[in-house]
């Protein structure tokens, strides 16, 4: 089988060319007049201009790899190459859009069974075959990139044949998949049983079940439905040493918990194949709206409340001063801003506050007792309450951020997102940090950046801080523009003792900053586990370890 | 420092002299005709009648361990060196009780840093001695039992020294915990604060901190506040190759979870020093109250259906037929049998039937609404509700387990617990095939047990089964009877693909079965990890990897 029906993304961004996004024109003159950009457009490279080095796959392991997936099963063309060279992140796409393609994968490879996977390892492992792991390819710390290491040649392996809902057990509100499954396959499947698994990052539309869990990701309802890693009860991963298969057990005590080890492990470890997961049952009912707070502290201590009440939102994001300022003007005069009116919340003492969207899911009922809770609660710590229309804006362009980027790109703009997570008693002093990182590095650049903010996950104990930065692109320094910006902001985290990363994972990009997060004596420990499982070092080379 | 203020448990049983418990008469009299015991009684042999090999400790090993933590650090009594010859499960009681001391250590350490513990491991990697961790000493799986291993001598490494609290963050609902803080002085500490981390094992009274987070331990309440690895947001770790250090963090995406690599790790990676847990607030109010449902499986639908609709009580134990047949019986006259009366139970159509305890802790509005809540689905769902007095008297005894246990062995009576956990839809198969598996067994050496079983812990896909089994001990085979029925119950387990334990741990005891759990790659995995922080294998010899 050669790629079985799953959605192809453009090769040089987000999306297909049928669901493009085209900023609005009053957004593209509040960015020139902020960014001091100069309208200037920059298309992407024809597919037709790259230029590929020839593929590296010589006779002796094409031949183990055919004979492994059938001839159907491994692909050398100029399109499927391109394709898997990279993920999505900002120093991907930049690459991408101008035509460097000097990364792109030897081959690609398709099996469509968990047995192919192995044999497909066990072939690569002993030709010396790099193999990179390619769910929905949506990843944004270059996760995907096709690095062979130390070896030879370097192939991906497409996870698209894979994408079998195997079963589902509706007492105990579980279902096995296979790791292929993209994201709203998974949910049409799960909603003919009256099920969802809850889990909608802002790459949804594209993202595999098995990429979330390789990269321990969290949706945008984490904070009601659980963070993957929350959700993953048992799982299936091909290693070339063998394959490790955990069925799935509501606890355990019996020592180490190995699926926390694979949960994460981005394809270093090995390929996850299927994964049981923890599902709910579908919601009745969608309840999302909008709240106003003075400022962003105020938010913060609400939300805090909330979570630690036991009254949290599904879904609870709050904006800094800076991304609602930006949020509102850009919504323009049809949007929220005018529905608002500055009057109105000036009126209130919310001028120059913080937005909040929070939601809620599940039935009628439990949704009312729990709206009614929170919004109680929320109030009586400041919240100003918008109504459903805000939630509705945000429903409707939940998904819209990558394609948003790539408009930002196409306009010499860099645009990207990071994340981290902290304490409560850190929170504010970590946003501070990181914001201020930003703007210094930038700044001394000569491109001052907008930095925004939102906290997008609540826990007991803390909550994650999502970044969005913009900047004029510096002209041809554009990848040490983003770097240099990247790194001040890693080190303001680690010098912190947060998280470098809190749904992103770690990929190519965030390699420099785990041994901050794991001491010397950790990441050998690491080390060890991928010798073990990984011996001639196959697996997905220079991610995550290094 | 030279043994800081802990509990001390009599080195033959649990508990201290001062807290024996008795065996009221009518019970006694119950278990004689249902065992078919004669009466008989075996008393512990008194300590002077042990004998003790000579310490192996030799010139330059205790050399290195006195400069690291001064003569007083390091103990070679005979008193120390038998209260850490063995833990509490059934084997070490039977043999500890004869006067088997051959495993007693060869001298007991106690560290007060964690540089010192560091310190030790350091010097005994060198010197080749083995290093069993030590903190409550209540493994009933063998944890602490003072293998050498491979080495020339073996030491405890008692941690009541580091039983300080470091700090609380009463915003973030934290706080920094060393490890051989007790679970009674922990409670103490944040109750002053205002928090608790409401875990309580039936081991609560001499449990630590550290050895909870070792055994990935789960507590009466933690169907409410979590199991301890949901609840652990940090530690520090010394192990041989150096320390693992992890910060609090509420969430992160940076990888394998390694917390979740030294929780459960049971010694055999390096010693647990420091734990920083998330709390709650302390509750302003405690209901416990008693349920009757018609049989088991009403009961654990009834169980399901409050656990997946977010209802689920705090506390929630749903007896079998036979172990609330004995319950009542041995509530006797006084006790809730003579309260509820057959009569009234067999009007209703509950006779035979099955007694559940659920329990709510929190704020009085809170407990009220979700007391409301779970109550009505579950007499929507079969129960009967008994009122107050059922959940004092379970409360009351809540802690009563190993203190009757001796009282049995006392009485030649085996008496032995093991847990399993699996999906909903696996429970009541397994439920029948470890209760199937015991009375074979045991019944096949002409000693038919009693075998009693709880749900103890609600998961939305699962619940934990907790098993008892009294039977006459067979003279002179104490340890063969008791291997025995352990392994046939244990295989009964692993043939349905459930876990081997549920919060008691790996120990020594269910070695054998960690590989059916885990799998041959996944245990190499591990094994590689131990490689790399105790190369010279000196921790924990015999536990958990074998």
């Amino acid at each position: 089988m050669s790629e079985p029906s799953a959605p192809e993304m453009r090769w040089w961004g987000w999306g297909s060319d049928d669901r493009a996004s085209a900023l609005p024109e009053h957004a593209e003159a509040l960015l020139r007049a902020e960014l001091q950009t100069d309208g200037r457009r920059r298309a992407p490279v024809a597919l037709e201009q790259l230029t590929l080095a020839p593929s590296r796959l010589k006779g002796a392991g094409r031949d183990v790899l055919a004979r492994a997936l059938g001839s159907d099963g491994v692909r050398e063309d100029r399109l499927a190459r391109v394709i898997h060279a990279a993920g999505k992140s900002y120093p991907d796409l930049v690459r991408v859009r101008s035509g460097q393609m000097t990364g792109a994968p030897d081959g690609v490879l398709y099996p469509s069974t968990p047995e192919q996977v192995q044999a497909v390892l066990t072939a690569c492992a002993e030709a010396r075959i790099a193999v990179v792991p390619f769910g929905g390819g949506t990843s944004v710390v270059g996760g995907v990139d096709p690095a062979a290491g130390e070896h030879s040649a370097v192939v991906a392996l497409d996870l698209r044949g894979l994408a079998v809902l195997v079963s589902v057990d509706v007492d105990s509100l579980t279902a096995v998949v296979q790791a292929g499954m993209r994201g709203p396959a998974l949910e049409r499947e799960l909603a003919r049983w009256g099920l969802t698994l809850g889990h909608f990052p802002q790459s949804f539309e594209y993202v595999s079940v098995g990429g979330c869990v390789a990269t321990r990701s969290a949706g945008q309802a984490s904070t009601g439905y659980g963070r993957i890693d929350e959700l993953v009860l048992g799982l299936r991963c091909c290693c070339p040493s063998g394959e490790i298969a955990l069925p799935a057990r509501p606890a355990s005590a019996a020592g180490p918990d190995l699926r926390q080890l694979v949960v994460g492990s981005e394809g270093v470890l090995g390929v996850i194949t299927e994964v049981s997961l923890r599902l709910h049952r579908r919601p009745e009912t969608r309840r999302y709206e909008g709240l106003f707070f003075r400022s962003f502290t105020e938010g913060a201590q609400a939300f805090r409340h909330a979570v630690q009440e036991d009254l949290a939102p599904d879904i609870a994001r709050l904006s800094d001063e800076s991304e609602t300022r930006l949020s509102l003007a850009l919504a323009g005069r049809e949007g929220l801003k005018a529905r608002l009116g500055e009057t109105y919340l000036g009126a209130r003492g919310y001028a120059g506050g913080c937005l909040a969207i929070v939601g809620w899911e599940g039935t009628e009922a439990d949704v009312d007792r729990r709206r009614a809770g929170a919004l109680a609660l929320l109030t009586r710590h400041g919240a100003l309450r918008l109504g459903a229309s805000p939630g509705h804006s945000w429903a409707e362009s939940r998904f819209a951020g990558p394609y948003l980027r790539d408009e930002l790109l196409d306009r010499r703009i860099m645009a990207d997102t990071l994340e981290t997570a902290a304490q409560w008693s850190d929170i504010e002093a970590l946003h501070a940090a990181v914001a201020s990182a930003l703007k210094e590095s930038l700044g001394e650049r000569g491109t001052p950046p907008l930095v925004m903010c939102h906290i997008s996950h609540l826990y007991e104990s803390g909550a994650s801080l999502y970044f969005t930065i913009l900047a004029r692109q510096e002209p041809e320094a554009e990848i040490e523009q983003w770097q240099a910006a990247k790194r001040a902001a890693s080190e303001a985290i680690v010098a912190r003792t947060a998280t470098i990363t809190h749904h992103h994972g770690i990929g190519r990009d965030h390699v420099p900053w785990l041994e901050a997060e794991t001491g010397p004596v950790g990441l050998a420990a690491l080390r060890a586990a991928k010798q073990a499982l990984d011996p001639a070092g196959i697996m997905n080379p220079g991610k995550l370890l290094g």
